[in-house]
C-alpha cells in the first residue's frame, strides 16, 4: 500500500504559506499601516504567529516598517508594516500600434519607471519590435536595481489576440498573425529573474490588462463594468464581480470589431461597419481633417484633445459621429450584459467629455432599461497607461497572493 | 450575556440537510438508479447513515424504489432508487404575447403536464390575461393531484424585465409596464401548496428560463452558451459556466434590441433597427407576405418552416433576412463574450435550417476569431416550450437542492 510521504510537514508547509499570504495580505488591504497588533486582530491569528510572519516577511524584502508618525501623546508610537518599496518589482511591458512602453511597480503598485517610445511598429516584423522593447525593458531593470528593486516578473500587453500559450493569434491594427512571442524573446536575455510561482512572461491583450489596472486603481469603484480602451484599434475589458471575464477561449472583448453599420465601410478584419472604422483613432483624427504624419510625438488623443477645446469644428464633429458609433456598440453591450459603468480609457480617457454626451444620448435612445437603470460613462483613471500600469500590477498581485515562491527564491 | 439557544440541536439539524440533499442529489446525478451501497460508495457516508436517509426520503416522497431490473444470474438483484414520481412537483407558468402555457414537472423533470392556450394576449389588461392563467393553472393542479403530485412552487416566465420583487418593469410586445405581477396574483388563491423554503411564486424573464431549461434537458451540453428564444420579440439567455449571467440589476440578455441597423425601423422601445425589426416574428411574416389573422391556432414557426420546406420564395426570403440580422446581432455577441455555443430557441428551433447558414456567413464575416474558433449553432431541444419547462424545472431542482423545507411540510 502507497503511502504518502511525511504529510504533517506538507501541512506545516501548506500552513506557512497560508499564513505568509494572510498577513501579506491584510498589511497590503489595510487602509493605514497597521501594527503587528492590528494584523493580529484582523486576522485571528496569534501575536506570536503574526510577529514570527512578518520577521520572515521583513526579511524577505516584501513587508517594512514604517517611519513612525509623530505623536502627540505619551508612550511610544507603534510603527506600522508597510509592503516594502525595495523588494521585488513587476515589469509591465507594451507593444501597441504607434508606441511601446515600459513600466515598473512595486509590491505597493507605485509606478516607480515608465518609458513610453512613440513609433510607428506596423512597418517592423515582430521580431525587431520586440527587440527594441527589450532594448527599453532593459533600461527599465537597471533603473530598477538602482532603486533597490528586483524584477520577479514580466507581462506582456499586445493589442490582439492572445492564446494560452502566448501565441499572437492576430493583432489586426499591429499586422501581426500567428506571431510566437515566447520564442521570439527566448532569444534575449531573461527580463526577469526566476521566481518560483510566477511566471517569467505573461502574453495578455492590452484591453484586459487596461481594464485590470482600472479594477485595482480604484478599490472603492464598481466590481462590474465595461472598460473600453480607444487607441488605433478598440478593445474591452469586461469586468464581471470583480474578476475579468475571458470568454470561453480568452479571446472576449473585441468591441472594436462589433457591427454598428451593417454595410459600412470594410474593415481590415474582413468584416464590415465595425466600431473601429468609426471610432478608432485613424478614423477621427481623418474626419478631424487631420494628418496624423502631422501629429508631433505627442499623442493623438491629446492633439484631438486640445483642438476640440479650443472649439475646432472638425474636431467636434469627428468626435460627435465617433461618440454616437461608440454609443451604439455600448448600447449593444449594456442590453446584453446589463453593465451600469462603462470606463472610457486608453486614447479615450482625455476624450471623455466630447464622447460622454453622444454616448449617452444613444444608451437612452437604444437601451431598454435606460429610462429606470442609468449607466454611468466616466474617464478611466489611468488613461493610456492603464495597461502597461496593470500588466506590471498583475506580476505584484501574484506575489502579494502567494508569496511563498519569491521567499523560497531569496531565502 | 446572551446565550445561543441548542447549538447542538442547530447542527444536528444542519447535519441531516445536508445528508439529505447529499443523498438525493447523488441519487438524481446518478446515470442508472443507484442501490444504497451505490450512494454510500459514491458519497462517502455510512451504509447505516444512507439507509436512514434513504427512509427518509422514501416516506416523504422523494425517492422510491425502481422495480428491479429482470437478471439473468443468481441472487436477488438490488432494488435501485429513483426520484419519486408522485410526490412534490413544480408548475411552470408562461404569459407570451400570442399565448398563455403552463406545464407541471416531476421531481425527475419529466412534463407531467402541458396546456398551450393560444390567444393575442395585447388587448387584455394583464389582470384579465392573468387571471385566464390561474384558471390553467387551476386545471393543472387537478391533473396533478390526479397523478399524485403536489405542485410545491410557481415560476411564471414572462417576456419582460423584471425586477427582484415581481414587478415587471417593462413586456414592450405585450405591452405591459409596472405590472405588479405578485399583486394581481394575490386575489386568486394560491397557485402551489406552502413549502418552507420554497418561493410560492417567481416571476422571470422568459429568455432566462428557457436557457436553464436548455442547460438542465442536456446535462452533456455545452456549459457556456447563448440561448436565444425568438418569437415576436426576441431575448437571450447567457450561460456562463453552468449558470445564468442575469447582469448587474437582473436585465441581461436584451439581445432583440441590439441595433442592427443604426438609421433602421423605429422600434417600439424607442429605438432604431432593434434586431426584432428584422428577425422577429412579425417582421418575418410580414417579409414573407404572411398576415398573422390569416395563420391557424398553429405557431407562427410552424406555418414558416412548412412553407420554407415546400420552397416558398417569399417565406425563403424572409428567412434569409431576418437570419442576416440575427447574424450580425450574434457575431457581435461572440465578438464580446468569446462563447462557442449559440442555441436557436422558441420560435427560432424549427427554423434553424433557414436560420443557420445566414448567421453562421455572418459570424464567419464580422467575427474576428471565426477563422480559427468555429461557432455551433443549433437549434433548441426544447423549442418555445423551454421557458415554460424550464420554469417548473427551477421549482424541482430547488426541492433537490434543498429537500428540507418539503419534508418538513410533509412531516
Amino acid at each position: 500500500m502507497h503511502r504518502p510521504a511525511a504529510p504533517a510537514a506538507v501541512r506545516q508547509g501548506s500552513l506557512r504559506e497560508l499564513n505568509l499570504a494572510v498577513v501579506l495580505g491584510r498589511i497590503a488591504a489595510a487602509p493605514r499601516p497597521p501594527s503587528r497588533a492590528d494584523v493580529a486582530a484582523a486576522t485571528g491569528l496569534t501575536r506570536a504567529t503574526v510577529s514570527a510572519v512578518v520577521d520572515d516577511l521583513i526579511a524577505g524584502r516584501l513587508v517594512a516598517e514604517a517611519e513612525p508618525a509623530p505623536r502627540a501623546g505619551a508612550g511610544r508610537p507603534a510603527r506600522g508594516l508597510v509592503l516594502a518599496g525595495d523588494g521585488p518589482a513587476g515589469l509591465g511591458l507594451e507593444v501597441n500600434v504607434d508606441y511601446l512602453a515600459v513600466c515598473v511597480t512595486d509590491l505597493a503598485g507605485r509606478v516607480r519607471h515608465h518609458t513610453v517610445h512613440r513609433a510607428d511598429l506596423r512597418p517592423l516584423p515582430p521580431a525587431d519590435a520586440l527587440a527594441r522593447l527589450v532594448a527599453l525593458a532593459d533600461a527599465a531593470r537597471l533603473d530598477a536595481r538602482r532603486q533597490g528593486l528586483t524584477l520577479a516578473g514580466a507581462v506582456l500587453a499586445v493589442p490582439g489576440l492572445v492564446d494560452a500559450a502566448g501565441l499572437v493569434r492576430l493583432a489586426p491594427n499591429l499586422g501581426w498573425r500567428d506571431v510566437p512571442v515566447p520564442a521570439l524573446l527566448a532569444a534575449h536575455p531573461p527580463l526577469a529573474e526566476p521566481v518560483p510561482g510566477i511566471p517569467a512572461l505573461v502574453v495578455e491583450n492590452e484591453a484586459n490588462l487596461a481594464a485590470l489596472g482600472e479594477l485595482h486603481a480604484d478599490p472603492d469603484g464598481p466590481v462590474s463594468f465595461l472598460h473600453i480602451s480607444g487607441e488605433v484599434g478598440i478593445g474591452a475589458g469586461i469586468v464581471l464581480d470583480g474578476a475579468l471575464f475571458r470568454g470561453v477561449r480568452g479571446f472576449s472583448g473585441e468591441i472594436g470589431h462589433l457591427t454598428v453599420r451593417p454595410a459600412g465601410r470594410p474593415c481590415g478584419c474582413g468584416g464590415r461597419g465595425c466600431l473601429e472604422r468609426y471610432a478608432g483613432q485613424e478614423a477621427v483624427l481623418a474626419a478631424a481633417g487631420l494628418d496624423r504624419a502631422d501629429l508631433p510625438a505627442d499623442t493623438a488623443a491629446a492633439r484631438l484633445a486640445d483642438l476640440a477645446a479650443a472649439g475646432h469644428h472638425a474636431t467636434r464633429a469627428a468626435l460627435a459621429e465617433a461618440g454616437a458609433a461608440l454609443g451604439v456598440a455600448v448600447a449593444g453591450v449594456v442590453n446584453l450584459l446589463d453593465l451600469d459603468t462603462v470606463v472610457l480609457g486608453g486614447g479615450y480617457a482625455r476624450l471623455t467629455p466630447w464622447l460622454r454626451p453622444p454616448v449617452l444620448a444613444e444608451v437612452s435612445r437604444r437601451v431598454l432599461t435606460a429610462a429606470w437603470s442609468p449607466v454611468t460613462v466616466r474617464p478611466s483613471a489611468l488613461g493610456p497607461e492603464a495597461a502597461v500600469v496593470g500588466a506590471a500590477g498583475s506580476v505584484v498581485r501574484r506575489i502579494v497572493a502567494a508569496p511563498v515562491g519569491w521567499l523560497n527564491r531569496a531565502g
